[in-house]
């Protein structure tokens, strides 16, 4: 048996972890070999019904889960830590300006990167889901610089997921014979579903579906999801967004199958002309923990200038937080 | 890969479903390998929420999750079945007596029995997880005389798993080196968690904790951990229950380990001096999806007494309801 590896989750007694921590201590997020440790971050008023979350993580008996630490101090949470999950932000609430959601979050990604850059190894892998996702991860990582920036990303796989169902949806085909689906930008309304390159049952998906449909009704369908299942919810995606971050973190450890790819929010190396360190999404392959990003693809117009506008989204956002590094 | 099966799940919009769908859809439930179809009967005023949960499961691009049917039609929900997943039950209002618990989920689950006996496969297994677990099952059996009445069960494995919970904790031993636990009874609190022949790393338990925790704490505490949780929580167990399940239905088709086993209710062959036909607990074992009574356990006096009070509770709960049958 491996040795347990330790998994830090902030925002852990919120709904997305109520979905997501029992999938990990199951095994799916890092493998049916490997036990891990959990630390679970809250804020001291959560600290009651986390413990109710360890209640029950220890009911399931999960022979992968050797300990569960809760506690509301970061530097407690983030010491050791293999993998920083950070779900934790603060939510849009009535009225509030986006300047001020991404300042607030901004606060709270800032000071969590100062901790982490203390306690944490630098080869922790940090997955952000709070949003405004990659801009937190933008933060953090401008506040972390012992970590290695290539540890630092973004969740994007519920958008890729979201992209995959409606693509195999529309032409009408199961979801498992879509490949190489590619989400490109901010995680935001301006991020750029693309299925130039996508393939069904290795057919080119563009040859199999209206090109019209792809650009007008594909595009926005998957941007503004978010906002469709809280109208039918009430409330955000939980169950959703936690499994794309089991994804998220399965296909960085254990790989990318051949002859597909992924979309993950990552440290911009310049690629396909967007601006160097910015937390951009791009089509990656994974390999032993390492991403690569997809190179040589070739875009259209229309899809370069939704790429164009959404690194100008994710530039702003930067320039509005930018007395936090 | 093999033909899709589909499993039924009633309550579907509720929380034990939330934390439940997206572990079967991800193949935890009955392997990596097996494609299932999610059958999902709600009742009317719930097909919205249902919808939902519809919506994030598209979300996921499971792999293995080859279709949703959402419906508020027992008889669609319940027609080709493989398994059935009996999470839907009235819950226990404030100032509700236990008779009239007891016989509006009698008259659910005789409602059910029918339309089961009606369309379903003979060879659906089936799990009653909304309480009263055993008796709710007991209900269903006695109205769906056409189905095989050892594919009728109940869950246990919550108390199972939070009963191991407790002993590793006790011993301070890690939880997967714990076997052969034992619930015996009815999933209520007269319940009983024996240790008597559980080992922890192959050695005997009762010569690493003390009787008298064995008698006087252990079994209190694992019968009333729902109450401990809903204190912390504010609301019942959700994650662990679903993984009950998830456990529940993995061992009963993919068997139990060598030198293992599992505590289920299934109906009574009169094992143990037990009234043959009650949905009773008992260790068994899996092999090729069907499940056997472990044979040959003497139980101390103490321990058969508190069986027989439990069966007694068992006896009343069927006479209470005994017009639905």
């Amino acid at each position: 048996m491996k040795q347990p590896v330790r998994v830090t989750v902030t925002g852990a007694a919120g709904q997305i972890c109520y979905s997501l921590l029992y999938r990990i201590a199951s095994g799916e997020m890092l493998g049916n070999d490997q036990p891990v440790i959990l630390q679970l971050l809250e804020i001291t008023p959560a600290l009651k019904v986390l413990e109710a979350v360890r209640m029950e993580l220890n009911d399931c008996a999960f022979p992968l889960l050797h300990d569960v630490i809760c506690t509301d101090d970061a530097k407690v949470a983030f010491t050791g830590a293999d993998y920083g999950l950070m779900v934790g932000a603060k939510p849009r609430g009535p009225g509030m300006e986006r300047a001020d959601l991404l300042k607030d979050n901004g606060k709270i990604f800032s000071t969590l990167g100062k901790v982490i850059n203390e306690v944490a190894s630098p080869e922790m892998k940090i997955c952000v889901v709070g949003n405004p996702a990659n801009t937190n991860a933008y933060i953090l990582m401008k506040n972390a610089p012992n970590l290695n920036p290539r540890n630092i990303s973004a969740l994007m796989r519920l958008d890729h997921n979201r992209a995959i169902y409606q693509l195999a949806e529309k032409a009408d085909k199961p979801m498992n014979t879509v490949q190489k689906m590619t989400i490109w930008g901010n995680h935001s309304t301006t991020q750029v579903p693309d299925i130039t390159h996508t393939t069904i049952g290795g057919e080119a998906a563009p040859s199999l579906v209206d090109a019209t449909w792809a650009n007008e009704e594909f595009i926005p369908k998957v941007a503004k999801r978010g906002a469709e299942v809280i109208a039918a919810r009430g409330s955000s995606s939980a169950a959703s967004a936690a499994n794309g971050v089991i994804d998220h973190v399965r296909t960085w450890v254990l790989g990318t199958e051949d002859g597909d790819w992924a979309s993950m929010a990552v440290c911009s190396d310049g690629s396909y002309g967007i601006q160097e360190g910015l937390i951009y999404s791009y089509p990656v392959t994974c390999k032993d923990g390492e991403w690569t990003i997809v190179q040589g693809l070739e875009n259209s117009a229309f899809i370069t200038e939704k790429m164009k506008a959404s690194e100008k989204e994710l530039q702003d956002e930067a320039e509005t937080c930018s007395d936090l590094f």
